[in-house]
């Protein structure tokens, strides 16, 4: 074994020598012409191809029906009874608490924002536009399109820092007392991108938050509910039942979806909330369609069948997921770890490994990356306004390259964190 | 053949006799305890059966690319480009001018006006939250739910009659020099409910409109585009290259779906507009989601392949649909016609016979139905706010009822029109 000294304690003429071995690792790179992408968290045909029973579970008009119903016309607004029970199944919730939807939740949650702006939410004392000013507080790094649906609506996007037990709860308790504070987004379970999983207490701490707008809203996206690539299911409350306890029943919206368990392209998703909430939206939901599509949500329910055999699917994914999830891990470990120079989890499931490099480099590493072939997401897309007050989170998404590939797009990126640091070290 | 007096020939007496033997008619209906539904343009189970193929198109992996692109997983916005291109072949116009859609091509006409709402469309000054007031031109009769969103919105909705070319011109074109009027909602080819074709002449004023406001829209919702049951298909023109002609590129939002083609819990849809309209919208709904559902579009496109192949299939809807027209139709030209209390169009195409009682029995009519077990479209449901202002015209929806349940539904209706009739003229 090498022992490798940390930049830290590198003298100026070490660091250099440093830095000139890495630009020729670097142009060695370059010379590769990659093109390769961990950008985002798309599955692999490896995984696509695994659930691929799924076409076939529909054949004949009668596999086409639930129970009485005809999947195939028009009617059950809300969802086909199968496919929120199926739901309620894996959320853990009531069928009455689940509005069934398309292909995204993301759509869900765009719909709620939409609706909040033009006719308010159910306890809202007027429309969102009528307000002053609409804050929206966003836990960071998170999720870049959660951020974007509110830039969109004009809500202003406040930077709550990520903790290893999830969100800062006690910045989260202050925020809430402002009437001007509407709505909240978080990934509870393997937070996108940290791959946290917040802890007891900070849920209970979310259920009983108490905030000064009637109309204060938890986006839960449940994104990765059953989505583990290493080790046993962790189970997970029941964040609906917690809210309606603690005596604020329509506080949260939960959402999930099939994208990364079926077919990420066609899938089916779903919105969990109160009765009150439920009912509500689906008078909203009523004046913009008929229903999401009956046909794919059966198609689901017929291939899933429940919680239980869901998991049996999910532990399929896990071994495509688990070994380049590994893969990352290990490089991060033996490349950077003893140069200190950067920090990461080895999450357990979800789809990211959320890195933090030298503070001030982590735009510097994404176009080295970048102009080595090595796509990577927007240094900044996990904060709001894409902007990272320290310019250090790095997403890395590895599940769609085959483990080849990303063991190539390993070593531009662990060349590029080095070159990166050695720069700034040394400023160049 | 037996010769019946038309009403208005009736001396009070007859007219008292004719009264007693339709209320003896109507509670012999009413004791057979019918369950009956003629409101809504819903497919038959033989029409969803007749489409079952499509069920089986995509088996393997390998089925589900579109090309080198993966149907199963994220990308490809705008559509996968076999199903833009599909839907340019249906409408006559590029692919570049589709945006492909979920189940239901309402949900897109709805995101149309809500973000136009909340952020303008793309000649907006301003979003329509900002202005003092939006109005909406409402041709009626025509579609409730087109009505129901800009209502939702607060939209001012105005009534323009229809006539058999199509909506009064005069009166658009004349309504269009406010500023205010942001909208049209159309169905122009076997409107509903009316079952009219827009002549030339009136779809070239359409496309010449000159409105004050820069983002006038008109809503083409060309719901029935290959939906004929009688005779050949009728071939329509692109109004989108008719607008771009005339000068105004922008001004048109067109509308079509497989709901009646396939399935109408589980179709597609598309929005086809300018490039520039495409590019402007592809920007906003990729806020709101990553695309709708690409194995869906691709189970589509292989099943339906072209426009050609699709109104071969159309055809067979035909067998299904024509008889049941026929049937409605063939009633009321023997039950009513000699009477003289309403009128309607024979159509040879959509989903709906349009028809106008005497003045102010509609609401009656569709009471007598339902307490007769027979359920209508709400009278007045054809016009803004749900108000019909002659409270005359019912919407008949055939498609759902086999014949024989038809004609025992129609045996209600005509009764229920001949009782509320005579009730009218013998003032009781």
């Amino acid at each position: 074994m090498i022992f490798v000294t940390p930049y830290s304690c590198m003298t100026p003429e070490q660091l250099e020598a440093a830095y000139q071995a890495e630009l020729a690792n670097y142009e060695t790179c370059k010379a590769k012409k990659l093109n390769l992408n961990m950008a985002r968290g798309k599955p692999a045909k490896a995984q696509l191809d695994l659930v691929s029973d799924i076409l076939n579970v529909l054949q004949t008009p009668e596999d086409c029906f639930d129970g009485t119903i005809d999947s195939r016309n028009y009617g059950e607004l809300a969802g086909l009874p199968s496919a929120r029970a199926y739901w309620a199944d894996v959320l853990d919730c009531k069928p009455s608490q689940i509005f069934v939807g398309g292909a995204a939740s993301l759509n869900m949650m765009c719909d709620i924002v939409s609706r909040a702006f033009t006719h308010g939410l159910l306890h809202s004392p007027r429309p969102w536009c009528k307000e002053e000013k609409v804050k929206f507080l966003c836990p960071s790094p998170g999720y870049d399109r959660h951020f974007q649906i509110g830039e969109f609506y004009g809500a202003e996007l406040i930077y709550i820092p990520m903790t290893p037990t999830g969100p800062d709860m006690d910045m989260v308790e202050e925020y809430v007392k402002d009437p001007a504070v509407k709505m909240i987004w978080v990934v509870p379970k393997y937070s996108n991108p940290d791959g946290i999983i917040f802890s007891d207490e900070t849920i209970q701490r979310f259920a009983n938050l108490k905030p000064a707008a009637p109309d204060f809203a938890i986006i839960w996206d449940n994104a990765y509910c059953m989505h583990e690539f290493e080790g046993e299911y962790v189970p997970f409350p029941d964040i609906i039942s917690m809210c309606e306890k603690a005596g604020r029943p329509d506080m949260v919206f939960e959402f999930a979806s099939t994208s990364k368990i079926t077919f990420a392209g066609g899938g089916t998703s779903c919105m969990a909330a109160s009765e009150g909430n439920i009912d509500y939206f689906t008078g909203v939901f009523g004046v913009q369609m008929i229903s999401y599509d009956k046909v794919n949500q059966l198609r689901h329910v017929k291939y899933l069948k429940d919680k239980a055999h869901t998991l049996e699917i999910m532990k399929r994914h896990a071994t495509v997921m688990g070994p380049k999830f590994r893969c990352v891990a290990d490089i991060l470990d033996r490349e950077i770890k003893p140069l200190g120079i950067a920090e990461w989890k080895r999450p357990t499931g979800g789809y990211f490994i959320s890195l933090n490099a030298m503070p001030g480099t982590a735009k510097r590493v994404w176009n080295l990356c970048k102009e080595a072939g090595v796509t990577m997401t927007n240094a900044g897309a996990t904060f709001p306004y894409g902007k990272d007050p320290n310019d250090s989170n790095i997403r890395i998404a590895p599940s769609l390259p085959p483990v080849a590939e990303l063991e190539q797009a390993m070593e531009v990126f662990t060349t590029s964190l080095k070159l990166a640091a050695l720069e700034k070290l040394l400023n160049k």
